[in-house]
């Protein structure tokens, strides 16, 4: 095992302020992602599958999962930054490994790597479905992995 | 200059159903995604930017484009792909480039290798800002570049 | 967390032939690629830092660090598919996240999703350098974070 | 079209030392890796399919390819930079398209965004066949595509 990550900073005021609350408008809004855990460089985030961003074909559309990985990359990174400072996502990868129906979709993102100025993220999505959604066995099943750096941008002196 | 990539279908009557048209829900219909170019292995979907998708900082989320992103990998397949076949976005990978604050957001999907099973699609996605919403000046910026994988799915016999 | 993966196949005898092998020729003989854990769904291999591989700069060129993630992409997969049948990289990603200047360098692979056709990868590249080497302090670093796809090519009947 | 990008600055100079010269030693050594083409912002670099770098199998191995684009990827920024500057590869992204079994191995790398801190190329990699190794036919086909980013590094003052 690799040297565990330590973090200078952790504004954990802020991840109060955050936990459970829904946005008021935006495409996190739209989604109802909600931040449920938080600590130095480790965010879990997620949303309820609803009918409305179900398709025709029955699964929900590859972009809502693509977002929330876009929405956890940018919200994991501001407790652990300097104060004032901001970031901006730079670039992800992302796998789709399974169709989405119904349930909760759940963003686990984990900073593995943090410079001044750049981060690396990872971050595992999974699908829970409670047992009376599926007839009675619940489940948990990893529906995407992605990977993304993060730009640090700090204050303006 | 490599060989160009030849296509053996396309069903241009299913672009032309699709063409100018909005979802009717969905995160597709949320951003009012709508394809306005297409032809075989190429096509242009774009949104316009509202007040719903900016957010406090007075950007739009970067989610608005992976999702865009996501979108365009899956319909570019459709009209190429031998008929009752699915796409699946296999992966994709997307570098943000600059902030977008208004105007519309373009992207242009072109399938650059095509097998039984896979296609290989690179995504360019531009920011176009009329000259009366900046003060005199339109412009078109590459706001963003991505490079994916659609996995085909044949029908089952 | 989710459920663990389970394999259906896992040619022990195979990964024995493997273990501790150097190749004859190719880009893995060049560095030196070795591989000394095998289980299902998991390889570790790596290489030792030589002269030969250092650059003017004083690090080992990235190309080496490229080439030990394709080459465990690849290799991980073969005792894992149905007999005879073959692994074509699709697509990886790769961060690079610090310098290396000497030790080891070794990557380990863990196969996070496998269908019939297609099977996603993680791979950690980690920097191991001995106490005598830097002094007096050993140390294990995480240098790359790497996430790809490999295609199963079925056996022809 | 989006705005062209333009350069401050182009080292034609480093370039035209640069051209044709094959490194002494390393893994664009091994591979025999040579530019061939440069101006601001693009690059052309490649290297000749040997019997030491083709495997049992009778491709030559991923990692071949990956190292070239990982080569490409930083040599690209050098002349475009501000003086004393250094570029680290953060991050790159490639499908593998097609096998490549004899001729030429080149790649075609294009900065297509740059800031003071990160830039975005784009790379092409073609297969390119002479009509002699094909017994009559000459073929250049495109074998892989990455995207990645680089990190430009001002020099301490």
């Amino acid at each position: 095992m690799s040297e565990a990550l330590t973090f200078e900073h952790f504004d954990q005021a802020w991840t109060e302020k955050v936990l459970g609350k829904r946005g008021k408008k935006g495409i996190d809004a739209y989604l109802g992602i909600v931040a449920t855990e938080f600590s130095a460089g480790r965010l879990v985030a997620g949303f309820d599958v609803t009918d409305e961003i179900v398709t025709m074909i029955g699964n929900i559309h590859g972009g809502c999962i693509s977002a929330l990985v876009d929405h956890v990359l940018g919200v994991v990174m501001y407790p652990v930054m300097p104060p004032r400072s901001w970031a901006a996502t730079t670039e992800f990868k992302i796998n789709l490994l399974a169709p989405v129906t119904n349930g909760r979709v759940e963003a686990t993102a984990q900073i593995i790597s943090m410079s001044k100025r750049l981060a690396v993220i990872r971050i595992d999505v999974e699908n829970i479905v409670a047992a009376e959604e599926e007839g009675g066995e619940a489940r948990r099943r990893l529906v995407a992995v992605a990977q993304g750096t993060s730009t640090i941008v700090a204050p303006r002196s």
